[in-house]
Order: structure tokens, then C-alpha cells, then sequence
């Protein structure tokens, strides 16, 4: 096979069969074909599609340049959940031990911040001692002892992901359905998991602005979990103000022990209950949905998440004190209370901008190499449809740094707008698709 | 500006700026954006094209990134002729001689030969001694002394075309009219030129196959070339069997010789007569093509022409003790004549093919490190509408390598389609366009 035959292949809109996929695979993660060729050939993807089989054959073909986990010594189900990623989600916090302390497995494999978004492992590592790195001998002690782990992507978990994923991301390859769903599935069908529960964001402040992307993409994942035999449940969800009401990584611990403690019943809540029900449905513990809600709901009301949580953060090596004792946690030298300058209802949020000042404050990286500061973020004291008096509190920024907290504030206040009428919700969960 | 923003751009179908399009030439040309980017922009302009101003732009930009020619010390209209490349074209050896003995100047830059096509500076090498890599200052002497000259790409000239080019090469990225517009203007409009003829070649040996892509292509360039305020006129002309009867470099040089010494009169001829009139009459002698031909053929026939190629040949350091008597020439080692197994009149010729046996015999390179043997090639004894007797010789094929003849031979034999009625002739000059 030429490399350059097969690009032309897919630039003038063919389909690729799944031996020419593994070549193509194969041969650039192996540094045969050069970042060059491969970069044309994204792009030619991006622009000319793949159909479900050759979107298939990719997610196999990079599932097999690396390990697959085999779990298959653990008795019972396991299930993850992957989320597209958005501004104060830290679902994966919360469900994974209620899900559990449910009896079904959770090896949960999680990604880092990057842009306004947040990251599962950035989350975790604010808990001092936390290791996110633990090999997969060690990790798969933690999961068979507790019933979850939540770990990063190691090296010897599809490498051509991560290769790949490099390349798309500085050469305008990113926002590809088939790409995106090679992408998600090769890492989760490493894990060994037997179903997945899919959150599919949409809105201002999710890669999938529209619906109807967001359905397109939950179908390919779908499609393409199936093909491995795979159960799947994916909810389209709302991104058009961040999930919660804390941003930042430490922050979102916080508000994660909350919901865990039974203290917070906010959106986050509702979309972390929903979550783990499918999940603990998909684990065939229940016999719908709604049941495993029900179980859910009843670990955060008798204690059982949040001890697993404790359990969790103890065998990953984190400091339990900061989890019963939140308020130990240091805080940043630098709290500026932001107040309404009007009367009136809150319309909408610019949730990607809100994120991006979250970022600007310390709590994300704008490249790789950017350091964290796991203390800084945004509370938000106020949500869409929410009524604000002048001069009520409706934010709180946090960050170390007096320079970073005013250029903050003076972005933040652009990205909130106010209506004199109550203004219709977003519906939280818009779409169930199985 | 951001590159990653500006893939983007375009990948979305937008239109970039003159400023974007000199951003992302120069920073290309400087090492500042890796190949892997820009291939990503290259795929992306591919599928989304250019427009007529973007085209110009881009052009202007790979043309100021290196020397632009003065011929301003030159009293008179220098033109130049560019073609897209076929198999058995020798037009240039023939065209240059006729011209600047009209008394326009030709400034000629060509290429090599890659793939199933001959390039013109390797024909040119054919003549032992023949300098096709002259500085710029010693073919400014000799164009001024003989009123034409033939070189090969300086590394003055476009280094940004010379780069992007050898990318595209590799990335499937060939074929799209505004970078190929772009990649051959820039180098023409280096040459400090007036007027320019392009014979646009269409047909089975042809990189467009199709007469409505050629005829785009001739479009893109002659606006490209109208904003620079040069004057142009383009042929789309056939190549649904080799121009001429001899492919192969030598083999090519005696096929011009016999034509400037008035010795042949094929399709070759015609062509060269034709383009040859175009550029007179663009370097201002003539009222019309029509007059311009009329001079091309008196310069054949009072041998002019011939007298102003071996000028030309002597003062670029090439032996014309060859040129005057080609019978010196050495022979390959291997002339296998093949006959005809069918009475009839051959109806079609798989071109592309037949420049590949060429390739195959010694002639071409499949890669730019290929050695080529000059004296490798193939005669033609007939062409589409010749009638052939089986057991007659059809088609004569030279190498030094036995084991290649036979190969070319088992080829060659596939590549001619015979019918027992006369086929109608395809038209040699399908369009002009001005």
C-alpha cells in the first residue's frame, strides 16, 4: 500500500477498507509515515467523513496499538462514563463512587484540562497525595478492592490516540465526528468495560455548540460501542452554563464532597443521579434507568458514596483530612466578591468565556506545559433564571494573584446577561439516546 | 495571527486576506509553521479552493519570496511559454530557436521530469556538455547574446514554490487548480517576462484528464497572469497519444533537431508552429497569431531556426558536433522492435502508460534520486488512425537492460487499442483562449 494513493483515496471522497486503515495506523504510530502525510490525511478525513464500518475499523486499529485491559477476573459488571467535556463538570467525582458502592466496577480512565474545559485528573490531583499515574498493576488492585479507580491515560493505552490526538490538535483536525469517536471509544474500550454511559454536551460552553452535532456525535459513539458488543446509553446534556456552581479544580472537589455529603441537591445533583443510574442500570443491578436513580440516590442519602469516596482517595494515595475537613484546604490569597450592577433575572451565560476566565485566574492551561494552580477558580453564587438584586454577590473569583483577579473581573461581567422577565430554563437533560 | 486558527479558516470554506495568505508563505518558507501544518492548509485549500484574489495573492507571495529577474537592460518583449506536461513533449527545444531568431527573447525556466512525463532540462542533458544550471548572471549573457536561453529553477527563483511543491508531492495535494496556478506564475512572473503562451495538455497522458479541468486551469492563469499585467494566450491542446513520434530524452533531442531542420512535419511540428506564432506575435512583431506562424515556418525553412539552436546548445557548453550529426550519438544497447499482431487502424493509446514504459526503459524517474539513461526511450512508427498489417513495426523500444525491454515490451503491447474501421482523429489544438 503508498501512503500517498491511500490520501488521494480519501481526498477524492472514498472509503477506506479496514486493512488500509491498519496500514495507515500501524505505520504512522511506528513512525513510518511522517506527521506530514498524516496531518493531509486528517484533514481529508475531517472534510470528506468515514462511515460507520471505517469508523469501526479505526477504533479497533487504534484499541490495538496498544493494551487491552482484561478484567475478566473480576466477577460482575463494569461501566464507565465518558463526557465530551465541559465548564464545572465533575460528574466523574461523585458517580464513581456511588456507582461503586453499588456493586458494579467503575475503571475510569480521565483526560487533563485543556482550553476553558477542566479535567478529571486535574480535579483529583488537588487532593494532596492523589496519584492519577498509578501503573495498571496497581491500578487494577485499587479497582478489585473498592470497585473503582480513576487513573490517566497511560502509555500503554492506544499510543496511536495520543499520538494522533497531538497532531489533530495544532493542525485543525480536532472537530471530525469519526475522529472524535476513535478517539473516545479506543480509550474506553481499553479499559475492558462491558457498557458506557455517554454525556454528550451541548452548548456555549461544549465542543458541540449545536444539538444536532451532539446527536450525530452520540450516534457514531453508539454505532461504533455496539460494534464491539457494547452497551450504551448516551444523554445529550446542557452546556449552556457551567455544570454547578463552583469552577476550579479544588473547588469542584469541594462541591463534589457536597453532593456526595447529601448537602447539595443543584443541577449537578440531578445530572450526576442520572448518570449513575444508567450506569448501575447498564450493570445490571436494576432493571431500568429510573431504578438505578432510585440506588443512587439512596448511596448519597445512607452515606455509602461519600465512604467510598474516602476509600478511593485513600488507596490513590490522597489525604482523606482535606476530604472530611474541607475547609483545612488553603485558600487563595486573593477572594474578589463580583456584584450585580442591575435588577433582574439572569438570561444567559457565555459559558466557554466563563471557563476561559476560570483559566486566566489559574485553574487551566492554555498549553501543555502550563502549571495549575489547584485553588483558583469562579463560584457562582447565581444561575440562569436566577433573580439578582443590584449590588447582591453574584460571583466570587479566587486566585493568587491581585493582576490575574482584575482582568478576570473585568472579563467576567461581559459574559452574563440579565432579562426583566423570568427567562425559560435549559432543560438539563435533553435527549436519552440507547 | 495564529496558524492553527487560520487551517481553520480555510477548512471552514472561508476566503484569507493578502496579509493571512503572506503570513502563512513566509512563515512556511522560514520554518516557522512545520510541514504538518501547513499540508493540513494545503489539503484544506484542495477541497475548499481559492478564489481569483486569493489565487493572486497567494502567487504574489510565493513569487516575493525569492529574486524577481530585471530584464529591463534587454530593448524588447521577452516571452515565454509553459507547459502542463505530457509525454514525447519537446516543444520548448523547438519553440526557443524559432522565436529568438524572431527577435523576442525567451527566458525559459523548466523542469524536470517525474513520473510518467519528460522534462525539458533533461532532454537538454541529453547533449553532452549542455549546462542547464547556469547562475543567473551568466544566463542573463547568454540570453542577451542569443535571444534565448534554457535553465532549470534557481534557488533564487520561488524558493517558497520549490518547497510547498516538494510537500504537495508527497501529500496528495497535486491537483488543485489554485496551487497549481499559483506554483507555475509565481516562477514565470520571476523570469521578468511580458507575455507568456501555456499549452495546456488534456487527455490520457495528461495530469487533467478532462477538457472542462483543463480549461478551469487555463482560466485560473491567464486572470492570475492578467493581474500582474502580463499579456497571455493558452492552448488546451491534445494528449490522447504522445506529441511527436520519439519518447525519451535523446530520442526527443533528434526528434527537435529534425523538425528545425524542416525534415518533419507531424503533430509536433504543427503544435510548435502554432505556439511559437502565439509568442511572436505576444513579443509585438506581428498584427496575429496567424502572422506569427507564418514566421515560425520561414524560420524552419530558411534554417534559422536550427542555425539559433546550436547557438544556443554551444553557448550553454553543449557539444553541437551531436546536434549537427546526431548519427554519432551513442545507441542503447537494446533495440527490440515490436510488430503488430492485428490488421487495423489503431483507435486509442493509453498515453500515461506509454510514458510510463518510457519511465520503465531507463528514461524517467519514479523518484527524484532516480539516475536516468539519456539514450532509453521509445519510437512510435504509428499513431492514432495509422493503419498497421500484422507483422509490421509499430514501435521501436531502447534500453541498455535486456530484462527492461522485456518488461516495456509485455506493457507496451496492452497500451494500443486497434479498430478494423478508421477512428476520427483527436483534435491536436482543442481551444484557444485569450
Amino acid at each position: 500500500m503508498n501512503t500517498v494513493e491511500l490520501i488521494k483515496k480519501k481526498r477524492d471522497g472514498n472509503t477506506f477498507s479496514a486493512d488500509e486503515i491498519n496500514f495507515l495506523i500501524n505505520h504512522y504510530t511506528t513512525g513510518q509515515i511522517p506527521d506530514y502525510q498524516f496531518s493531509a490525511l486528517l484533514m481529508a478525513i475531517l472534510l470528506k467523513g468515514m462511515n460507520t464500518s471505517e469508523t469501526a475499523a479505526l477504533t479497533n486499529s487504534m484499541l490495538n496499538s496498544g493494551k487491552i485491559i482484561n478484567l475478566s477476573s473480576l466477577k460482575g459488571y463494569k461501566v464507565d462514563k465518558h463526557s465530551t467535556g465541559g465548564v464545572g463538570d465533575k460528574t466523574s467525582l461523585i458517580i464513581a463512587p456511588i456507582v461503586a458502592s453499588a456493586g458494579v466496577y467503575v475503571p475510569m480512565i480521565s483526560g487533563r484540562g485543556l482550553g476553558h474545559t477542566g479535567g478529571t485528573l486535574d480535579k483529583l490531583e488537588a487532593i494532596p497525595g492523589f496519584r492519577t499515574d498509578l501503573s495498571l498493576s496497581d491500578s487494577m488492585k485499587v479497582l478489585k478492592k473498592c470497585g473503582a479507580v480513576l487513573i490517566g491515560q497511560t502509555k500503554e493505552i492506544a499510543p496511536a490516540d495520543k499520538l494522533i490526538y497531538s497532531l489533530r490538535d495544532v493542525t485543525a483536525t480536532v472537530e471530525s465526528i469519526p475522529l472524535i469517536t476513535a478517539s473516545i471509544m479506543s480509550k474506553k474500550l481499553a479499559e475492558g468495560i462491558d457498557g458506557l454511559v455517554l454525556d454528550i454536551k451541548t452548548g456555549s460552553g461544549a465542543f458541540m455548540k449545536s444539538q444536532r452535532d451532539s446527536i450525530n456525535l452520540a450516534n457514531s459513539l453508539i454505532k461504533t460501542a455496539k460494534s464491539f458488543d457494547k452497551e450504551v446509553i448516551a444523554f445529550i446534556t446542557d452546556m449552556n452554563q457551567p455544570l454547578g456552581n463552583y469552577i476550579g479544580n479544588w473547588l469542584e472537589v469541594y462541591e463534589s464532597i457536597r453532593v456526595l455529603n447529601g448537602e447539595v441537591k443543584n443541577d449537578l445533583y440531578t445530572l450526576s443521579i442520572k448518570l449513575a443510574g444508567a450506569m448501575i442500570y447498564l450493570g445490571k443491578k436494576v432493571k431500568s434507568i429510573q431504578e438505578g436513580e432510585k440506588i443512587a440516590k439512596q448511596k448519597i442519602e445512607n452515606g455509602e458514596a461519600f465512604k467510598k469516596f474516602l476509600e478511593i482517595v485513600d488507596l490513590q494515595g490522597g489525604n482523606v483530612n482535606y476530604i472530611i475537613n474541607p475547609g483545612k484546604y488553603p485558600r487563595s490569597k486573593f477572594v474578589k466578591k463580583v456584584r450585580s450592577v442591575n435588577n433582574g433575572f439572569i438570561k444567559e451565560m457565555n459559558t466557554y468565556q466563563i471557563g476561559m476566565t476560570s483559566l486566566e485566574l489559574g485553574a487551566g492551561r492554555r498549553t501543555k506545559e502550563d502549571e495549575i494552580d489547584h485553588k483558583a477558580g469562579i463560584i457562582l453564587y447565581k444561575k440562569i433564571g436566577d433573580y439578582t438584586k443590584t449590588g447582591e454577590v453574584i460571583i466570587e473569583l479566587h486566585s493568587d494573584s491581585r493582576t490575574k483577579i482584575k482582568i478576570a473581573e473585568q472579563m467576567i461581567i461581559h459574559l452574563i446577561k440579565f432579562s426583566n422577565t423570568k427567562p425559560s430554563l435549559p432543560k438539563l437533560i435533553k435527549k436519552v439516546i440507547q
